[in-house]
């Protein structure tokens, strides 16, 4: 491996429908993670250590994927500081189109900043859905700003090469907070975390995705107001006139509980 | 133990009379803590790991516990998603009475959210007054609304039995953030983390409890101001007629600078 | 050492000038980092472990330093508590001056917690600028109203020895979050966390220090707009007409983008 | 919990027959944990942590288990001490019928040696088959020489409640290195380390468990001699000719190669 | 990834000339690591987690590859049970030549055991050379016989697939204990562990490796003589008639002292 | 700190009489360790983390203490290879006096070698008594024929500044498995571990410990023949009678069973 970036070209990915994205991003983390185990037997599609560094986003889209590597000296060269274009880690990012979400196999790193701002401004004007690193961003103070989705280990003053990594490989297959992750397949990450749906399962976990039962609502209200677990979640027969009832009053009412 | 959990009947707990549990919460965790020590000798009341989600509770109540083990699939039945009553950590829930702490030993797992939004609805609305777990919740963009002060390690999108716990005991002794947690056990958690503290030595607590001294408020007042800490922390003759003059003043003026 | 602590007395450190600095604070934590590793080799300058408890922040100033050792009794005396002048952790705080950053080797314990109240309040008191601890801070409820800018691990309402932990040294070299600091050192922080400056580089920091490019504000304003980062970071030859053409709208608008 | 130990009694476990413990035995650690694996869906049944402190023992027996918990200082008795009948980890011990394994749930811990040289010469003495701790033996000095097999995380100098933990329960259910261990089921463990067989699957363990198909000797000999994995191993028909030449030269010298 | 195994083809890896690994071999893990750093700025080459099983070993090897990654039940087969030539990690074993090692990234798993007796017996019986695995192996009982020299994190009843793991790529770069290897790089291993060699820098650290100075064998007697580091270590001119006295000596009685 | 080793110079150690060195290693770490925790409330005197390389050895000696701090390249002098003698880690040896033994905090690091070949066949020559070191040596296939008594935490290829530590400091005070040692304190190891046992408490020490009581020898043999622990283990009353009957027949035979 003798010139190992002379000239960088990197793969795109294949990207699922929209529609077929956005009934992901509807679900939400937690459905998507518990109809994947009960449904395909995933134990795990939950990115454990990347957390969600801003509240209150819900994103779903494609996976690019970025791959670091332990720093080898012979592997690395200095020249990326002389020709931007044989910095890998750009090269993640040519691809982004709207909605991409970036993944990083960062190895867990908290001395390594992956992107900082300038990256960061160019994939937010494309478009781009959200970051998902194993590792840290660097120049938070004015990565804030960009309002972009990310779900991260923390932040680092470092940049990305500048202790044990270096970037290795773009759009293949990585590790990421204990979850492989596959080019092109779907994710979805919220205030619980992010989670990984394979590309190829995502049209039967929509079909399979827990359809909230009508009387949730109604449950909801009466476990609110103190009402008993037993009786109301999930919902019995000795509490369906009830339920009915409520019904009744609301359709009458003219509204929606939820 | 072939049918671990054919018809589950757990314990309650005693409480302790609302007045005591109402005294340790005002003297907040650091005093409680700093108390046990120097009056019992107890070198850690801490729970370490399970931090505040939210900033700004002050807690105290008595301790409904729920034990978790590595789960082992010979005991753990799948049954469990067919009668719900076997769902063993529904029942720590049932014995919720106002202002009761649920604390939980999830083996400080990251993956395994040990409630969601339905039970921790039910919690509330039976009054229940937070929770202290060594791991993690599920379904915090449904949770958080709830506004139940939460002392937990983070939020999962996986549920409590989809990787490697079972809950296996309710209201029986666990071990909590390195700290043994007996049932009844009063709690007291602010932004500081949560405290231990042991029922029979609650009374002695509250009568051996730190007063901040009168000269405190003083004292900050001058330190604020860029006084001697040698001078006036803690206060020193020297620094007492100035304390005296301080009194009549605010006196005179007829009000409390506290 | 039979009598460790008989009289404390320790060495004040010195200052570099002001204008450095603040020349340094306003370069923030990402520049000082990654241009001592270009300027220095100083592979890393980031106190890795301690993050920014408040965001917003951004703080520079001369090392106060104090150590902790793992508590040995026959070396811990109790009189501490009889007389305050005992009590090593106090000696750091006495020679703060406006701006003063106070780094701690706490060995990254999350059971002591180093400083309460009274003392922060004498900190903020003296003018201190900033607290950077690789372990805890106690009575948070109270401190954070000080808004003294901290870079700790966590918070414990466990006291500074009361677990395994007791104050060594005062103004001596430190290890803190895996960086040597030496008293007297500058550390300036952010929310993407603190760096150790070494004193001797502060000068040729500064020099060295990478000086946005007149373009950035174009290159950043074009990336925003989902230009191609190949041709607008760094600025391209291709580029140049049209940023000329920019800055000259610019002037002509009489204004200035940044 | 007022006085936990004011005359201590414990229970016994119940013992399978002792030819199913020595057929569980003689299968080994990685046949019982591959076969519960596939018969049960047991996904892990091996005690991580602790590993065999002395080469080439193979043992199995029933568990007698001993907890430890996080110590408290107002539930641990100093008067152990005086009274040797409360310390409670001679209970389990007490209970010790040949061949039975003592399992330890030590929290992990690296400052707590459980036991030392006269107790376990006790244990010896009744014919204890082996231990098991997630944690540290005390006295190895003088432990060695009784040559008790034993899986251990290491040693220490420090006795059982020097540091940070207490003994708590004698014969309930345990954690032990990531297993549910309950009284009575069956540990085996060799250089491989330890397992933990469900006393209710043992008997269907045994009847499950891989048998060595009868040509694996011929296959190893080939294999070992530089043969090809993909004709031998598991042996192919085009190999079935070669194995049954080499089983008639076997017979006609009137031996066996195994 | 449909069908990611249907017929797997992986590829063989470049070997270097059987002298130059001989040459590396004799020089040992330890010159090799602090030459590579010397003379290539290779900061650390010691794969640092597998450690030598049975002591004594010295080997060099070209690296054959292996690669697990997180288990995804959507992505492995049980039919790998079925049809063996699906099992990935036997295809590694098929490239064997006599004196290659086989690296592999198993994570740092301490409950998977990446290959057992059967598999080694084969891999033996090629001439394999050696193991170095950030993991575990199983079956150790009757692996430990064939006397293959290992290198790993410990062992295991369970096997490779058992708990969270999946074999993902043959003869591909890996991470192995914090370091990057790449397929055909040289691995010299002894007791003070495992290192990398790039096989492009090979000969230049042929070249460029400590050769003994001629004086050692006298400076290590003098030296365990009592002598001084200061004037043996390195030889000092002060030292030098000695020396030659000692060199004279040696000649006149026809020998050598190394 | 410009020029920080421009001519070295560290002090020597006081050194505790001989006599008293050999009665703490007679007594051994184990009961050292009790002793300190019961005559002097020393919660922990075990360095965790060391661990004996070979078993078999017990030593006792007087601590020189070497210091380890993260490496930072201003004040890492790569002249150190040029000039010995800037070497600060050789300093440490220099004072090495027959049964002194040196005491390293290395950090715990897994990837720098204190000390190789050379260095400590001087220390060997010096008379050294043992090696304690929170990191690792280099050069083990070299080393171990020396037979110094290590207590290390591993072995590695790398040398001792070759990642990210530099030696720092010569017989200060140092941290070394969550133990404060002093230059000059004795410390007692053996496969129990290492202890330190502070100077100053060395006499009461002696005198306090634990002497083994008579009938210890009476009761390791009845226990060991399936006594009962709670009859022999301490002595009772009842058991008495025959332990005098023990003893007369033991003196009737002319001999000593221990």
């Amino acid at each position: 491996m003798p010139e190992p970036r002379a000239r960088i070209e990197t793969s795109d990915i294949a990207r699922p429908p929209a529609a077929l994205v956005e009934a992901i991003r509807a679900m939400g983390a937690a459905t998507a993670s518990s109809t994947l185990h009960h449904m395909a037997g995933i134990t795990n599609s939950h990115i454990v250590g990347p957390t969600a560094r801003s509240p209150g986003h819900c994103v779903a889209g494609p996976a690019l994927t970025l791959q670091f590597m332990p720093k080898r000296e012979d592997l690395y060269s200095a020249a990326e500081y002389e020709d931007p274009e044989l910095q890998l880690h750009r090269h993640v990012l040519y691809h982004t189109r709207p909605g991409d979400i970036v993944v990083v196999d960062a190895r867990g790193d908290m001395r390594s900043g992956v992107f900082g701002e300038m990256m960061l401004t160019y994939f937010k004007g494309r478009g781009g859905g959200g970051l998902v690193i194993d590792g840290c961003l660097r120049d938070w103070p004015n990565v804030q700003g960009l309002e972009i989705p990310c779900w991260i280990r923390g932040v680092t003053p470092n940049f990305h090469t500048q202790t044990e990594l270096m970037p290795f490989a773009v759009n293949g297959p990585i590790a990421c907070g204990g979850c492989l992750v596959m080019p092109g397949d779907i994710i979805v990450a919220d205030d619980d975390g992010a989670v990984v749906v394979p590309a190829a399962l995502a049209e039967r976990l929509i079909a399979e995705a827990h359809v909230a039962h009508g009387w949730e609502g109604f449950s909801r209200e009466r476990l609110a107001a103190g009402g008993d677990l037993r009786r109301y979640y999930p919902l019995t027969d000795a509490a369906r006139p009830e339920y009915d009832d409520w019904l009744a009053r609301r359709d009458a009412a003219g509204g929606s509980t939820e």
